[in-house]
């Protein structure tokens, strides 16, 4: 069953209603004062939001459209693969940048995807904090707050800004990522920027604020919604080694145009991750 | 001449003022169409709105306050070491984070601090993108849009998100950022952010989204406004070397906490650069 049996506009428009009310809950757990004596319970409010939203968000639009799948962060946290199936699936992260949140950095995004027959057909991320609300639907452009927004469309590696982000997860990954890191700027790359969440840096290249966003073990949940809008507004979103993106791949890149894909994939070094 | 002869209210009032008109310009520019195909065109963007920023925050304050003196970064452009004296100074930055501007990445500062007798009493940092004006007067704490803002008081370096910058400057310089930035990360640090301006950079950590900025390379011009907004927010801006700050040495750090600026300078490597 394809895409155009499905009214994907209503079904879009319901997941940013949802997506609002979601940015109501998160803006409150982030306001609280979380002080530093209570750096744990900041973790644990992280979490406890995180469920009640991602819950929130699945059961509003289970009762709506009660044939569709979910692939959500916390439900598919117990390290099962994920189940990505021909239905329409919402690919949902309720709170992508929970270090940010923790912190009170104020970028944190919810990202809810959508696909029909395994391709990604709609994209909402939503920052809160900032109230900025991403949205596309494919075939239709991108915008933000209702603006349309267009990548740049640079061409010249040596003319872009990047955007990446370096956590340290292990040892192994940790050089290879410095690695890559060095080896961007050394081919050119005018500098580089890290706002901590992985569908808000999207969004920024999407937006023509920076022209390549690539990072090396994220989600599905944390790439579906935001790629979605990156190709709407005119960008390219491809596996890091240059072929197709594949969203249970946990690496991708987004960038302005594929002529600046073509130049990082040959400088930096591939990781290859335990899929989704 | 103390500040106590010195009606620093009034000046910095004045200043808010002129800093919003000077948002207004910065926006405009922000605004305009930087397509790609006009890249150096944005440069020259950036250069006409700084020159032109500087011009009118210079003017305006001089025509007020004949005898205070200025440093801009417009002003000193020429590699002539800056003259600071113990008349009322105004450090002016027009536009921080000029790279941010060129690619309209949301993070540009216009930045006014003020000294009296060498000592910084008042700073103001705005952007105009988001619409955040930071200020603080010494003595009296810091705010952002009128409400007060506090650093997170963490203290436990592995409990902290850091900010920094690794451009390239030349080969040397961009091994040892690249040493620090590994060297942090290993010890201990939660995460890095990069937002693009030192001035915006500082002001997360006084609003308590970040533990500790530091940074290599910048100019008084870059942190003299934004420590009085760290110091009065209740945080701490040094040396890197955990030495008091000196505006013109191009380097400092500022954290939520001195216990953390304890365990970060013996972690990094220290550059010595040439003196503003």
């Amino acid at each position: 069953m394809g895409s155009s049996e499905h009214d994907v506009h209503e079904y879009m428009k319901t997941a940013e209603g949802l997506a609002r009310v979601a940015g109501d809950l998160v803006r409150d757990a982030y306001k609280k004062d979380k002080a530093v004596e209570s750096k744990s319970c900041a973790v644990d409010l992280v979490t406890e939001t995180d469920k009640k939203v991602e819950e929130m968000l699945i059961s509003s639009l289970h009762k709506k459209y009660p044939t569709h799948k979910f692939i959500g962060e916390e439900t598919t946290a117990s390290g099962e693969p994920c189940q990505w199936t021909d239905d329409p699936t919402w690919i949902i992260d309720p709170v992508d940048g929970t270090m940010n949140f923790v912190h009170s950095f104020p970028f944190v995004g919810i990202c809810i995807g959508l696909s029909i027959a395994k391709e990604l057909v709609g994209g909402i991320v939503y920052n809160p904090i900032y109230d900025e609300m991403f949205h596309a639907i494919k075939g239709e452009g991108a915008f933000c707050n209702d603006q349309p927004i267009r990548v740049s469309g640079q061409t010249d590696f040596s003319q872009s800004l990047l955007i990446t982000e370096v956590g340290f997860n292990n040892e192994e990954m940790f050089e290879v990522k410095m690695f890559n890191y060095k080896a961007v700027v050394k081919a050119g790359a005018r500098g580089i920027r890290s706002l901590g969440s992985a569908a808000l840096n999207m969004c920024h290249v999407a937006r023509g604020s920076a022209e390549l966003y690539y990072e090396y073990g994220i989600h599905c949940w944390d790439m579906a919604a935001a790629s979605v809008i990156v190709r709407e507004a005119g960008g390219v979103v491809l596996d890091t080694t240059g072929g197709p993106l594949d969203i249970m791949s946990r690496r991708c890149v987004a960038a302005a145009s594929e002529d600046l894909i073509k130049v990082f994939k040959d400088h930096v070094k591939h990781l290859t991750l335990q899929r989704d």
